[in-house]
């Protein structure tokens, strides 16, 4: 890489900050209605951002929900398309009182910015904003073909950029797609994502009598909604971790033999590191498989929310009506995930209490995506990795889902390189999100020799 | 009875309910701290009610809770004395979105009167208020002396009433306890009830890692508080009804063979009619005994509220790092709460998925009560109902908890008299309470007539 983008990237990292930090005061929670105009307010954001960058024609796309970015700028057609892929909305933040600095209002401490978004994900697309800034204002021109696609709905179902996605393949043609959503090992050993699982992200509802009732009254003849929405749960997935849907099951596929290994091993003892992010003694889940695998391939089931009755300060002895559980599954890539939910509300069915009604809705579901290693794409990150941060990096499974990235190699056919920067104690959906400096910088460095690398 | 009593009382019913409907728009909710300036309120109201009777010395007694009121009418020392037991504080109303009118602005439709308290009990205090004010208007003096205790706190745990009943068991001293704040079988089928459940209420707090975690980062391994407490919940009483807690079971007292062949007959038909109340095709709960034994006698687990993780709009993949339940129990009058609380919290860690820490609180617990039915007080109640209603009572199990009257039975060792004209359908505890009227106006001829009764 020549000196002048290094020392740009090098020199301007306050600049990058205050500008990132500016972004980050925006709280564009997609899933909460009450911030459609921050979510529309942070597109703007980088909308500006990419104008003020040189980029001619910077689009605000409508969708249903919240509006895409999109912008392009050709070099040479003798030179590779890249597609950038990014998402400026962030996750709700509740509880608020978990976080020691308030979510959007962006603090720097120890090395890091603490912050809503700071690694997922408007850290990481600063990451490559940084990266292409070097270049245009040091060459005054990119190294290669780059198309730019932002959406505002990750966190919340990306129904708009699916759409937008499969009826606009010619426009966003490229020869890689670059997403920076995910994490590596740690800050001296970098790493590339084989595979993404997928995510059916569902809502059960319980119901019972058909009034909330007193417990003292009715108490032993009643259903208890919430009683039979834990039974359920209990059943879908026991203490043992092992999720009770036999046609899962029978529809997973073996790994390889090679992974296999390296699950089993650990080498770099990534186990232990989870105990200590996690801040417990022990992991939990399917003993039968080592953790990597079942962080990385296995698929899951957890609950994220559960609700009913009364949960206020004091007492109160009612039997409700009604309760409702948000769960979740993550599905290795070779899973459809709308299949894969029938299986579900069969189960629930299968397994619900007698004397209450259920109903289970999937809310958003994105199938999981496989990494294609052999090509100069995923070489030339490889190599951009291992020069930025003097070690090779490792290949890793990541547990979390980027539903838009299975869509772009089923439509786009192209290498998907999910080259993140984000680190494993990020607390991307947590209180507390950070950020870390040290990767913002080497992040930008990676990404601004990336493209040199993958030029023709 | 005299004519001038019934007569007075048949002609100020819509007095009464005018009256009752000015107390019943005071939210008295004792649970919520907001709340403490309508609880005081609502104690005043009463106390004002009673002093334009005519009690001369109407006393407010401070708690550290709410207050308590009392007041005497010592007429004859050869008489015998009635100490009259009422609440004037509610129910919590969440969710207000469930009431067809608001649940502090009472609304007379259909022969009820709708709002919180109506039958819970500031309108069964009114049917005792009504009486004693028909014997003071039409008289000029009550038959008996009568000492009247009111509490502000029956709701949410009731620690006032319990420490001065039991520092002033010579104040209190009287030769029945008549308390109205139960319910009867219908209409035209009046009851008294023979037992109260006693009632443990906990609650149970489960943690899980530091921090609230990202789904896809580390699930399949982090522990998951909500999936924990489900499990838990599920083993604590499973599907069957069965409580796994086996010192419970132990415990247990065998019923008396003619009431266990009452519970076995039915002759009332109330499994139907609880069916039809409820709204459901189906009774839940331990299959080995009859829906009136599981109803009124044996032990129960409900879970009145469930929380943890996200459950806003929308979707957020967080495991959360901790997640709580209330869960009571209700308990025949042989066993001692605080010891079951004992036996709760072992089977709480004993049940408790691996990789978790609970803890679970014993919020309030109270002992249940057994009638004792050969004496004068309760025979006259019995033939007080059997001559308002023209049909004989019959006697019930009360599967709710009213903890101050093991309290009473213990420290006065006086005849409890649970005659309460509440009906089956008046959602006590739930939306769109309601009392019926034509119980107000019976009730208050029956307890008019039941204070005649009594006289030696």
């Amino acid at each position: 890489m020549a000196e002048t983008r290094v020392a740009y990237i090098e020199k301007n990292q306050e600049k990058f900050i205050r500008e990132l930090s500016e972004w980050l005061a925006i709280p564009s929670i997609s899933a909460l209605g009450e911030h459609d105009e921050d979510v529309y307010a942070a597109s703007e954001w980088v909308r500006n951002k990419l104008v003020f960058l040189g980029f001619s024609e910077v689009r605000t796309i409508p969708t249903n929900g919240h509006p895409l970015i999109y912008t392009e700028w050709m070099v040479d057609e003798q030179q590779p398309t890249v597609l950038i892929y990014g998402h400026y909305d962030v996750q709700p933040v509740d509880p608020v009182s978990d976080w020691d600095t308030p979510p959007f209002e962006p603090q720097v401490r120890d090395g890091n910015i603490y912050g809503r978004g700071t690694s997922d994900d408007k850290g990481q697309i600063m990451v490559v904003i940084g990266a292409l800034e070097a270049w245009l204002k040091t060459e005054g021109k990119l190294p290669v073909n780059v198309k730019i696609l932002l959406e505002g709905e990750e966190e919340s179902g990306g129904a708009g950029i699916e759409r937008f996605v499969e009826r606009n393949p010619e426009l966003l043609k490229a020869d890689a797609v670059l997403i920076c959503d995910t994490h590596m090992v740690s800050e001296t050993q970098p790493s590339l994502v084989q595979g993404l699982r997928g995510i059916l992200y569902t809502e059960i509802a319980v119901s019972g009598a058909r009034t909330d009732l007193h417990s003292g009254s009715y108490g032993g003849v009643a259903p208890n909604p919430i009683h039979a929405l834990c039974v359920l749960i209990s059943r879908l997935k026991g203490e043992d971790g092992v999720i009770n849907i036999p046609e899962l099951h029978e529809a997973l596929g073996r790994p390889a033999a090679e992974e296999k290994a390296f699950w089993d091993a650990d080498p770099l003892n990534i186990a232990e590191s989870l105990k200590d992010e996690m801040g417990v003694d022990a992991l939990v889940g399917e003993e039968d498989y080592p953790p990597l695998e079942r962080l990385g391939v296995r698929p899951t089931l957890e609950v994220h929310g559960i609700r009913g009755g009364f949960t206020g300060e004091g007492a109160k002895t009612v039997i409700p009506a009604r309760a409702l559980a948000k769960v979740s599954m993550r599905l290795p890539a070779e899973l459809d995930p709308y299949e894969v939910f029938g299986w579900f509300e069969k189960a629930v069915q299968k397994n619900l209490p007698a004397g209450h009604e259920a109903t289970a809705v999937n809310m958003h579901s994105g199938r999981g995506v496989s990494v294609k290693a052999e090509n100069p794409f995923f070489k030339a990150a490889t190599d951009s990795l291992a020069e930025t941060y003097q070690n090779r990096p490792v290949l890793m499974r990541e547990g979390g889902s980027i539903p838009i990235a299975a869509l772009f190699d089923s439509v786009l056919q192209a290498p998907i390189i999910l080259m993140g920067f984000g680190l494993p104690d990020d607390g991307a959906h947590a209180a507390n999100e950070k950020f870390s400096l040290t990767q913002l910088r080497l992040g930008m460095l990676t990404v601004a020799d990336y493209l040199q690398r993958i030029r023709r």
